[in-house]
């Protein structure tokens, strides 16, 4: 298309450069609903709606994770994408990452019946969020890999996060801060995986564009999301008709 | 889930006038969006932003109606769904829909290519378009025929946008409305037939309500369509970062 078929690939340093340089603009802490959310200035409705909505996205992540292994014809590479499906639904009933979200959501007041049912799910975050598992789905291993490099953004996020949530929100109740914690351990190591995946794989500057593209597109979903949320619950303050059903 | 299975079918005029709730609540023509369009209050850049996105709503429309007749096993269906397919792609090149579009699109000052590219589509408008087709193929053939049913809500707006645009976007040159014009014509025909075959088909309450549930998600769609143009080019007029490319 920019016949980018006819050049060099970038080396892995100005290639790595470059798939940061995505989140650094793009990566959803710069969104004004997260900064809302870190200034300790959302309204505990607004709040609950985060936790709802995000909900929706930590739910499909076990299938866009089973999606990529089904992808794979290489026992060591499904040895080492496996463990995140089961970090997120653990390994029996009470474990992994979706059940401590759903922990933080009555942490901070809801009904786990009303999160678990997606009820409050607001219809432009389902569109982005299955977007996001569609994309998976239809593309090459390597990108939905590279599609999962949002990673790379994520431990300066967590890290933050648990002060932010102790000092701003201290009526979320303590035990519902599980999630965060435990993401700080297994963010950082999923990415090193992830990262070293997609140096490797990307052996031409056709490829490489192909993954900053994928990288592109995943932050475009995360960024949805929050426009979903800001423009029902902060301004305009709209939500749908016929919503919730 | 709501027992529904063992409630009698609604007869096929409270059936009928369900259906059209739906769009009395949450058919787009309702989204403060299209209420600024049709009271002239659109800027020209608003106004393209709305043609260069809905534009790739026009677009996939074949591909949505070629799945439906994909799912169909009978042949006088599929005589009267593939019409449907024409309108849209002509029978030869510089007819059909998708170039009266883009016949608009140039009459209200833009490049082809830059329509064409989807350069200036919004993430969340993808999202939500993109769903559209996946609803369609990954339901059954009623729910696909009941979600194309907007249509229902659709020739009502069809006739007051030729004189919308005649008198509050005369800069936009006539020849560009040709596309208005035609769907006058086609959609009522369409959705005669649409609403026929849900009445027919939704031979038991459970199968109304999915019906039900097709339309609103349809609606939905459009709705969610209008949000994204409002916020990144209304208010709050936050286009992502990283975008366009």
């Amino acid at each position: 298309m920019h016949g980018t078929r006819t050049l060099e690939p970038f080396a892995a340093e100005e290639f790595t450069k470059r798939l940061r340089a995505v989140g650094e603009e793009g990566y959803h802490d710069k969104h004004p609903f997260h900064l809302l959310m870190h200034e300790g200035k959302l309204t505990k409705a607004q709040l609950q709606a985060w936790i709802a909505n995000r909900f929706y996205y930590q739910a499909i992540i076990p299938k866009k994770d089973a999606t990529i292994l089904s992808k794979s014809d290489d026992p060591a590479f499904r040895r080492a994408w496996i463990h995140r499906i089961i970090d997120h639904d653990g390994t029996k009933e009470g474990e992994g990452g979706i059940r401590k979200w759903l922990v933080l959501a009555e942490a901070a007041g809801m009904q786990r019946e009303d999160v678990e049912s997606f009820r409050y799910v607001l219809p432009g975050v389902r569109f982005a969020v299955d977007g996001y598992l569609m994309f998976v789905q239809t593309h090459s291993l390597m990108e939905a890999v590279a599609s999962s490099l949002t990673e790379l953004f994520a431990p300066k996020l967590h890290t933050v996060r648990l002060p932010v949530f102790e000092e701003h929100y201290p009526w979320v109740d303590k035990k519902g801060l599980e999630y965060f914690r435990s993401r700080l351990i297994q963010a950082p190591r999923d990415v090193e995986y992830g990262l070293q995946y997609v140096l490797e794989h990307c052996t031409t500057r056709e490829l490489q564009e192909k993954a900053i593209v994928a990288l592109t597109t995943k932050c475009y979903i995360l960024w949805s999301l929050l426009d979903s949320l800001y423009f029902a619950h902060i301004s305009p303050g709209w939500p749908p008709p016929l919503w919730p059903r």
